[in-house]
């Protein structure tokens, strides 16, 4: 069980109840959620990817049954699924198309097959896009009504809520701030999907941290990362992070080089959907508000940011790190479930 | 009158009706439209802006009631106005903030004056945004549920619409879309409003293509402009055109370039809100559909765009010119009243 979930008992939770199912690479999580956001119950499961989605679905739909069971729950009264997996795929048909982490999966009617399985109404969402409605629900913007989410992991996702509306995009391409041009040079980083050049995910990913620093290592950069890196230990986000925790130089140049291309990429979307609110998620986050480099990392793109933009814009955006953790995609999943279910009654 | 307009006669009109306020920083387009988006009657007036915007309201209004007694219409049977000014502007509150074109207008209740001087609701948009709107509901995106459309004028505006919900902004900066980042070099050049470097505007806007083109002539570019350049002509976008239309190379290259700056421009835009449609209004469409020039315009942004995206995002995305004119603007100001009246019945 990851963190920052409030359990509540089946007696003290809301009506109508929603499971929300997040398809990651390794795991995938699912929750019982209440009406109010509360986690009911809830499971983590390998994914298995080689044993292909159908197998998957198999086993999703057994856990859903089980936590329902757990928590005293009969399975009927489950109002809707909500079902994140990580694109490319077709929101409107239900499929996944071609999902870079999951070769097993690709061509698969997801939707239809969660569907059969367990009985019930699955509404089906990008992962990045679910964790966004997750703290647009329930999280960092609670209290908002738009919300831009950028998840800072392997690669650099997101998601965008305007006035309470997801945006999943007519090609289910919405909110991939990952690929935002934020280096127009001719010799941009290139994007690892496609060949593109300058993305905000080829400075900005947790590989792209890095990949940049082994680059200045490799370049003989003093560091206290040198040793690592010539004894052949991989140097990671992380090791960056760790580093610069401990004053390197470099280490710290690295992500305030970081903070300035997400500065640059997060004034961009902010002139296209101007949200009032920009949540920083994923793993990636060098330590949050408990770590004096979290702290600087995120003054930093904040005050970029303000040179970047308007001033009554930069005024009216707050900036800032996502609550909810490795928990906002199934809660997003299950809000998405419960928003589509209050629109549609069905 | 503009162009691009069917008038119907009221008999022939499809209740309810609306009237839509299309305020430039020279004139003032209204129109009387029905439910079906149809032009009833149109009046362009003068904006007189120094006189301020309480003597321009007041004009507004008795335009607003001429127009209805022309048609036949009493002006209690006007269900709604739609209101669209140049920002900066605060559309919550209704106010006119500071719109650069109109420095007697600055901090001005717009919407209230308005409703008071016609005893009628008003919905307060955004100018380009309204535009956007204008060729959703009547315009090269009417069978869309979403649009991109960006105004390449004096400035880059634009405005966007997803599933069918203008994006207004929590800023009121919603669709500012000439802002966008597309060169991040730091010697990019410099934004007009606010001294932010690279943005779209820059490069793409009828200014910075004769900005651009005379700094070519300067350092003694061979073209067919020299020769008005070194008498001192004004260099505008139109004679870039018109150069180009007449085969001078560095019209062209000019041009040509413009096309690669709204490439990247139109990628991010793209990245982030997945529209699946992206319309170029406004008035410097080099000729449009019309001009071997406009069409080679259009397919260089088409094929840079392809290189720049992912394929099943180029291929589901159309790139193409407006439709309405100068008259999107006051027909989306319309449409947006309706829009709020079918949404609030009010």
């Amino acid at each position: 069980m990851t963190t920052n979930q409030t359990i509540v008992s089946i007696s003290n939770a809301q009506e109508p109840f929603f499971l929300g199912v997040d398809v990651g690479g390794t795991n995938i999580k699912i929750g019982l959620v209440d009406d109010l956001g509360k986690t009911l119950g809830f499971e983590e499961i390998e994914t298995q990817e080689p044993d292909g989605p159908q197998a998957a679905v198999i086993r999703i739909a057994e856990t859903c049954r089980r936590i329902c069971a757990q928590v005293g729950l009969d399975f009927s009264q489950i109002t809707r699924i909500g079902l994140g997996t990580p694109g490319s795929m077709d929101i409107k048909n239900g499929l996944l198309l071609e999902p870079p982490n999951h070769p097993h999966w690709h061509h698969f009617a997801i939707r239809e097959t969660l569907e059969k399985a367990t009985g019930h109404k699955v509404t089906f969402v990008n992962d990045a896009n679910a964790a966004a409605f997750g703290e647009f629900w329930v999280g960092t913007g609670e209290k908002y009504q738009s919300l831009l989410l950028l998840t800072l992991g392997t690669g650099v996702g997101g998601g965008i809520i305007i006035d309470g509306h997801l945006i999943h995009g007519f090609n289910s391409f919405g909110g991939e701030c990952g690929h935002v041009i934020v280096d127009s040079s001719p010799n941009a980083r290139l994007c690892v999907w496609g060949g593109g050049r300058g993305h905000l995910e080829a400075y900005a990913s947790a590989s792209a941290v890095a990949a940049r620093t082994q680059e200045q290592l490799a370049a003989g950069a003093a560091s206290s990362l040198q040793a690592l890196y010539k004894n052949g230990t991989k140097i990671t986000s992380k090791r960056v992070y760790e580093a610069a925790e401990k004053g390197d130089a470099l280490a710290q140049q690295i992500i305030d080089e970081t903070a300035d291309y997400l500065a640059i990429g997060i004034t961009t979307m902010v002139h296209v959907v101007d949200p009032g609110l920009v949540v920083l998620g994923g793993a990636m986050d060098f330590g949050g508000h408990d770590s004096p480099v979290g702290q600087r990392f995120l003054e930093r793109i904040r005050s970029e940011f303000k040179q970047l933009t308007f001033s009554n814009v930069s005024e009216g955006t707050m900036i800032d790190f996502a609550t909810l953790g490795g928990d906002a995609g199934y809660l997003g999943a299950a809000g998405i479930a419960r928003d589509d279910y209050k629109k549609n009654k069905n």
